[in-house]
């Protein structure tokens, strides 16, 4: 079928994670790198953990666990100040440069946003952002009470867009979210952050290199992507192809 | 009730996965300890994984797809040769050093692993480490096609051992293991191996201290352990204090 309604990850797709390392490392000095990096990484852990244990907790407490298990355990003591600055940041994330751009270059579809954000995080986000009026739904995992790549939030996006599977193309940079998408039956196309060139050696890798080797490449999960590119901008070629 | 049985996870908690490390250095010189690293990261998330996506493969698939990734992300040409030969390594990892002494002080109680492993993999684990006689059953999770802290998991051992959850004691260095079994209701320990001081700043971390940080400390699950211990020797006197 004819792909009709494009259906976008939030955090890391269209929101870049990273930019609240700026403000982490005005606040924790040379910390700040390993606390955004470990942040992200525990906080995809415990939607996963709490996925599979059946102790779902929205993505605003995850993600303030995470980040104090972080702080906790990169020896930062427990400041009020420090966490309360980078969770409000959480809800003022930036948009990748190319994402306006890109998005109002999909005119012609139906936008959504599927995410495993709160309903109250990702009114922030898209409101801080200015792209509300984008967007004809803005979907959180809330309501089936787990997290992605659980099948059931992909099932909860298309039943709420009153969409077949098999019309809607899902973009997302996680590699994780591609496999679980496409594992539903949406078509997918990866957007390729986290490439960039092996490490010569065990001693040149920083907090930001172990990120990205561990979250960037094609996830051996079984289900990989129908489209893989570097950018959101090359949506538009991704779909005239699919058309064909 | 009293605890009459008690109940170990293998990978991290008997047998040390950081025992590649040196097979992984041999062969792949100044990138082994990062691929060590990485290759534990990323198992665990192919776990976690499959088990939220429904979509198990047993832990010898997840435990070669994640040494694959691995691999060609750091920059080791696909070599049959490596793989192959850390794969087998896997199969005969070496006991922690106190594991035989701290087993034989708990004659007194009915022991059993409890493992993401494979059938196959526990039986190789157990036959080369030469502990099979101490335990009454060796339960692989593979019955109920999915992982740890799947709730599934833990009930499967339960019922195994024809136990009252409450009458277990669950022992793990794992704290995601830990948080599932507590979930579930067993007594739990954790063997809190990751231990160490918080590092100085980002630039002084490496692959082994990143791993440290993000599975070392008490996972934010909210599901804490009944008893944290230093080493497996300890485990007598958690009995004797639960008993009281």
């Amino acid at each position: 079928m004819t792909v009709r309604t494009v259906v976008f990850d939030a955090y890391g797709t269209l929101y870049d994670v990273q930019s609240v390392g700026r403000l982490a490392t005005e606040l924790c000095g040379d910390k700040g790198e390993l606390i955004t990096q470990l942040w992200r990484l525990k906080q995809l852990e415990y939607t996963w953990l709490r996925g599979l244990m059946q102790t779902y907790e929205d993505f605003s407490v995850v993600t303030r666990d995470s980040l104090d298990f972080v702080l906790e355990r990169v020896g930062v003591r427990s400041s009020t100040t420090i966490r309360d600055a980078l969770l409000t940041k959480y809800l003022k994330l930036d948009l990748y440069p190319e994402t306006l751009q890109a998005l109002k270059a999909l005119a012609d579809y139906r936008l959504a946003i599927l995410s495993n954000g709160s309903p109250a995080m990702l009114d922030s986000l898209v409101e801080a952002s200015g792209v509300r009026s984008l967007f004809s739904q803005v979907i959180s995992v809330d309501p089936v009470k787990t997290y992605k790549p659980d099948p059931r939030c992909y099932d909860l996006a298309a039943k709420s867009l009153g969409a077949v599977a098999d019309e809607v193309l899902f973009v997302s940079s996680n590699g994780f979210d591609v496999a679980g998408a496409k594992r539903f039956g949406f078509r997918v196309a990866w957007v390729e952050r986290g490439g960039g060139a092996p490490p010569p050696s065990s001693s040149a890798i920083g907090p930001t290199e172990l990120f990205g080797l561990l979250r960037g490449g094609a996830e051996r999960l079984g289900c990989g992507a129908d489209a893989r590119v570097a950018s959101l901008t090359d949506l538009p070629r991704v779909l005239t192809d699919l058309a064909r």
